[in-house]
C-alpha cells in the first residue's frame, strides 16, 4: 500500500515546529490571554454565530502557517467542487450535495448532465403540501381525528441530526404531535414506544435511503405486525422516506405518502433533506424547517465564499488539525451551555468520527498521521458536575464551548444570589474557559491548577431555527474542511462493513437454529459459539 | 512538589516490556484467539455478571504481572479498608462507606468511634415507610389525588446515578409517576419541565448534601416562586435528601419529608444512598429499591473477598491500566446492547472520570503516569452507526461491550430475515468484539480492517434490579481499584473549585449590574468582560 506523506510538507513541517515551540512554558495561554486585543484577533463573527479561538493555543504567526496549509491543500476549492456537484465521494463515485438541500436560489446544480435542484425543490415542496394537510386536518388517523404520534424509524445518519434538530427545537413543538426515535433493533427500544403511543393515532416514518438497513426492516417487520395486532392498515399509518425505486417506494406495498432521498447525500448530512425535513415539519411546521434550511443555507455561502482567515468553519477545522495532529489531544468534548442543544454532541460525534475516523486518503494511500479525534460531550453546566475534574485536572482535551444570549424561556425571571438562571449558566460559561486556559497555582498540590487547556467559545444570538440551522452547517462544513485537509473522503463508511458482515453470518446460523433446534453453531469459532448458545439460555 | 514514580517500580517496567512484545504483529489479537481455550482462560462469571476479556490483548504472563502490581499496590488491603469504615479520603479527612449503604447484615460499621449502620438503617427504613404511604394514598397532594409527577432536583452525583438506574428499570415503573431530572441552571431545563408537569400533582425532591449547590439552589428558587405563583404550599410539595442541619433540614423552613445523607458518602457514588433512594423508591417501589442495593451489596462482597484472580471489577481496573498506561489508549467506550442501559455512559463518565482525572495521588505528590482515560459511549447497535467507523479503521480505544441475556420485553417476537430483533442484537453484539479484534485484510486500502482493537464483553442474565444493581456496583468498585493502582484519591474532586471561584466572582458582578445597570465589570479581563457585557445584549 501506497503511504501519503502528509507529514513530509514543508508546511507540516513548519508547524511541528511552531507545536514546539508552543509546548514551551514561556508560550502558556496565561501569556497569551495577556494580550488586550486577543480577543480581537482571535475571533470571528458571522451573521448568526460569534466564533472565538482566542483560548486555543495559537499565536498568529502559528495562525499564519494553518492558513499556508489551507492554501497547500486546496480547501476552498475542493470545498467549491464539492457545492457544486463534483465527484467527490471518489471510492462510491458520488457527489456530495448536502448543500443543495438548502439552497433557494435559481441556479441549476448538475449531476451526470442531471439538473438535481429541480428534484429538490420537488421533495421539499411535497413536504410541504403533506404537513400541512396533515395540520390542517386534511390527512387524519382512521377515526377523523387528528396524528399525535409520530415515530421515526431509522438510525445512524436517519435519526441522529433529526433528534439533535428536534430537541434544540422543542420548545417551538406547537402542532400537538409527540416525535418518538425507533433507531436500534433493540426490542426494549419498540417496547418502551408501544408502551408509550396511541396506535390508531401514530404515523410511523421509516426512514432508509437503500431500504435494506438491518435494524431499519428488522423494526418494520415489529410494526407491520402491531398494526396487524390492532387491526390498523400499513397504507394509512406509514409513511417513507426512501431512495427512488427502492423496496420502500414499491407500490405494490402502498403506504401513505414515500418521499424521496439521493445518493448523493449521505446519513450524515441529511438532516436538511426529506430525512429531517418529513419529520422535523410535522413536529415543528414546514416553516420552521424552512427557516432551518435558510440558516443552514447561509452558513453554507459562508463556508463557501469567506477567504479562509475569516472563514468560521475553515478556521475551526484548521484547529482541529492543530490540536490533534501537532499538539497530540486526542480527544474533543462539545459542550453547549443549553440544555436544548443536549443532542448536539451525539450527532457531532457520529458526523464527525464517521467522516473522519479513516486512515485512508481518498486515493486509496495509507495515511502517515492519525484522523479523526474522538468526540463527545454533556451540557454544561451540568459537564462541570461530571467530567470537568479531569478536564481541569487530568490528561487535557479541546472544548468547543457554546453559549445562547437568548434563551427560549423568558418567562422565569427569579433571582438566586442576585441574578437569573440564564446569567448564572453565563457566569459559567464565562469563568470555565477562562478557568481551563489561566490554571492557578496553589502550595497544595491537589490544589495546583496548570492551566493552559484549550478551548473555542461559540456565541448564537438565540435558538430559533435559523441559528439551529446555522450550527448544523456549521460542524458539517468544519468536518468536510478537516477531511480535506487531510485528504480523506468524508463521505464513505467502509469500516462498519466487516461487522455488518460478520453478523449477517451469524444470523444466518441463528435463523438456522431457530428452525431447526438440533443445528450446531459448528463453523463458529470457539467464543461466538459460546455466545450463541448463550442466546438460547434466553427463557 | 513530591513526584510519585510509579514508573519505576520493577513490576511497572516488567509491564512495559510486556507491552513491547504485545505491540509486535505476532502478538495480534489473531494469533491470541487461536488458542481453543482462550475464553476459558481469560473469563470470569459472578452470579450475576459474566466478564469475558479474551479479547483484550494480553497473554497469561502479563495476567500475572498485572495480578503481581495489584499485590504491590495493596489492592485488596485498601478496598477491605474501605469498606469497613477507614478515611481512605485523606485529602477531606473522611470515610467512603457507599457500600454501607447496602448493607444489610447485622455487623457495625464503626466511623469516628460511632457505629453508622443504625443510621443508614433508619433513613433506609424513612424511606420505605414514606414511599408506601405514598403509593397506598396515605400521602398525596392538597386534592387528595395521587401524585403523578416527581422532579429530581439536583446535579452530577445527585443526578447522574439515579438517571442511569431509573432508565434501566423504566419498564417496572408502575406506580403511575412520571419521574423528571432539573439537574442544568440552564432555565431551558425549568422550563421544559414546566410545560410537562402538573403543578397541584408534582412533588420536587431537591437533593444536595450542602445544600448551597447554587444550581440547585437556584432552580430551587424557581420552584418556590412557580409553587408560590400557583398558590401552592412548599410543606406539601418539597422533599429534601441533605446533610442532617444543613438549610434544607431546618424546621422554619417546612417540607413533606427530609432525607439524610452522610459525609462518607460522595455523590458519584451515592445511587444506593437516600440520594437515588427517594426518587427510585418513588418511582418503583421500595422492594425493587432494596432489590437493587442486594444486587450491589453481592458485588461488593465478590469485590471485597474473591482473591484477586478471579475478582471481577479488580481484573477489570487492571485492564483498564494496562490499556492506559502501558498499550497508550487515552480512551475507553462503553457500549451496553441494551436500549435501557442508555444512561451508563454518562453514569460511569461522571464515576470514572471525576474519580481519577486526577494528577497527584492521595499523598499530594506528583504522579508520573496519567490517570483517568475519556470515557463515552452509546448503545449498539446505534454506535454501530455512529462513531464504529472510527473504531474500526481510526485510531483505536478500548471498548467494554454490555449484553443481556433475557430482555425486558418478551412479547415482540416477530422475526425478520429468520431472527427476532432480540437475536439481531445479540447478532452484532457476538460480531462487533471479533471483528475489531480479527480484522480482515483487502486488497482495497479503504476496506482494510487491521483489527487487534481490544474489547471486554460483560454479559447480564437480565435487566432486574439486582443485575443493575450488581453493574452499577461492578463499575464502582473498578474505579475504586483503579485510583488505588495509581495511589489516588477517588472520592475528592479539588479540580471542580476554580471554575466554581471564577463563576462566583462572575455572578456577583453581574448581580451588582443587575442592581446598577451602571455599574461597569471593571475588574474582568477583557475576554471576559466582552462576554458579561453580551449578556446584556440579552432581548
Amino acid at each position: 500500500m501506497q503511504t501519503f506523506e502528509l507529514s513530509r510538507l514543508p508546511v507540516w513541517k513548519t508547524l511541528a515546529t511552531c507545536a514546539k515551540a508552543m509546548n514551551r512554558p514561556e508560550n502558556h495561554l496565561r501569556r497569551l490571554l495577556a494580550d488586550q486585543d486577543r480577543l480581537q484577533n482571535f475571533s470571528l463573527q458571522t451573521e448568526r454565530l460569534f466564533f472565538d479561538f482566542s483560548r486555543q493555543r495559537i499565536d498568529a504567526q502559528t495562525l499564519g502557517h494553518l492558513l499556508e496549509l489551507a492554501e497547500n491543500r486546496q480547501l476552498k476549492t475542493r470545498f467549491a467542487q464539492m457545492v457544486s456537484g463534483a465527484i467527490v465521494n471518489t471510492t462510491e463515485h458520488r457527489a456530495a450535495l448536502h448543500t443543495a438541500a438548502r439552497r433557494f436560489d435559481d441556479d441549476a446544480i448538475t449531476v451526470d448532465g442531471q439538473d438535481i435542484m429541480s428534484e429538490i425543490r420537488s421533495v421539499r415542496e411535497k413536504i410541504r403540501t403533506f404537513t400541512a394537510k396533515l395540520h390542517q386536518g386534511r390527512i387524519t388517523a382512521a377515526d377523523g381525528r387528528p396524528f399525535t404520534h409520530v415515530v421515526v424509524v431509522g438510525i445512524g445518519g436517519s435519526y441522529l441530526g433529526t433528534e439533535f434538530v428536534s430537541t434544540a427545537l422543542a420548545a417551538y413543538a406547537d402542532k400537538k404531535i409527540a416525535l418518538h426515535y425507533l433507531a436500534n433493533v433493540d426490542i426494549h427500544n419498540f417496547g418502551a414506544i408501544a408502551d408509550t403511543i396511541d396506535p390508531v393515532h401514530t404515523l410511523w416514518i421509516v426512514i432508509s435511503k437503500s431500504y435494506t438497513t438491518a435494524e431499519t426492516l428488522a423494526n418494520t417487520a415489529q410494526i407491520y405486525a402491531y398494526l396487524q395486532d390492532h387491526r390498523l392498515d400499513p397504507a394509512h399509518h406509514i409513511v417513507t422516506v426512501t431512495a427512488q425505486g427502492s423496496p420502500g417506494d414499491d407500490p405494490s406495498n402502498p403506504v401513505l405518502a414515500a418521499f424521496h432521498m439521493f445518493d448523493f447525500i449521505g446519513g450524515r448530512y441529511s438532516v436538511t433533506s426529506a430525512v429531517g425535513g418529513v419529520p422535523l415539519s410535522l413536529y415543528l411546521g414546514w416553516h420552521r424547517f424552512e427557516a432551518l434550511l435558510k440558516g443552514a443555507e447561509a452558513m453554507d455561502r459562508h463556508a463557501a465564499e469567506a477567504p479562509p482567515h475569516a472563514n468560521l468553519p475553515l478556521i475551526a477545522a484548521l484547529l482541529s488539525v492543530w490540536n490533534h495532529n501537532f499538539l497530540g489531544y486526542p480527544a474533543q468534548a462539545v459542550i453547549p451551555y443549553a440544555s436544548p442543544l443536549s443532542k448536539l454532541a451525539p450527532h457531532v460525534q457520529q458526523l464527525n468520527m464517521e467522516s473522519n475516523g479513516k486512515a485512508v486518503t481518498a486515493r486509496g494511500e495509507r495515511l502517515d498521521v492519525t484522523t479523526g479525534p474522538i468526540i463527545f460531550g454533556e451540557p454544561g453546566t451540568n459537564a462541570q458536575h461530571s467530567f470537568f475534574q479531569l478536564a481541569h485536572q487530568g490528561r487535557p482535551f479541546p472544548i468547543d464551548f457554546i453559549g445562547v444570549v437568548n434563551p427560549q424561556y423568558t418567562q422565569y425571571r427569579n433571582h438566586s444570589k442576585g441574578v437569573t438562571n440564564h446569567q448564572e449558566l453565563w457566569a459559567n460559561l464565562i469563568a470555565q474557559p477562562m478557568a481551563l486556559a489561566l490554571g492557578q497555582s496553589d502550595p497544595d498540590p491537589a490544589r495546583q491548577f496548570d492551566g493552559n487547556r484549550p478551548s473555542s467559545t461559540l456565541i448564537l444570538d438565540d435558538l430559533t431555527p435559523e441559528s439551529v440551522g446555522g450550527l448544523l452547517a456549521f460542524y458539517e462544513a468544519r468536518t468536510v474542511y478537516e477531511a480535506f485537509i487531510w485528504g480523506i473522503n468524508p463521505f464513505d463508511q467502509f469500516g462498519v462493513q466487516l461487522g455488518k458482515t460478520i453478523a449477517g453470518d451469524l444470523r444466518a446460523q441463528i435463523a438456522a437454529k431457530n428452525n431447526n433446534a438440533a443445528a450446531p453453531f459448528k463453523t463458529l469459532d470457539p467464543v461466538s459459539r459460546y455466545y450463541a448458545e448463550m442466546l438460547y439460555r434466553e427463557n
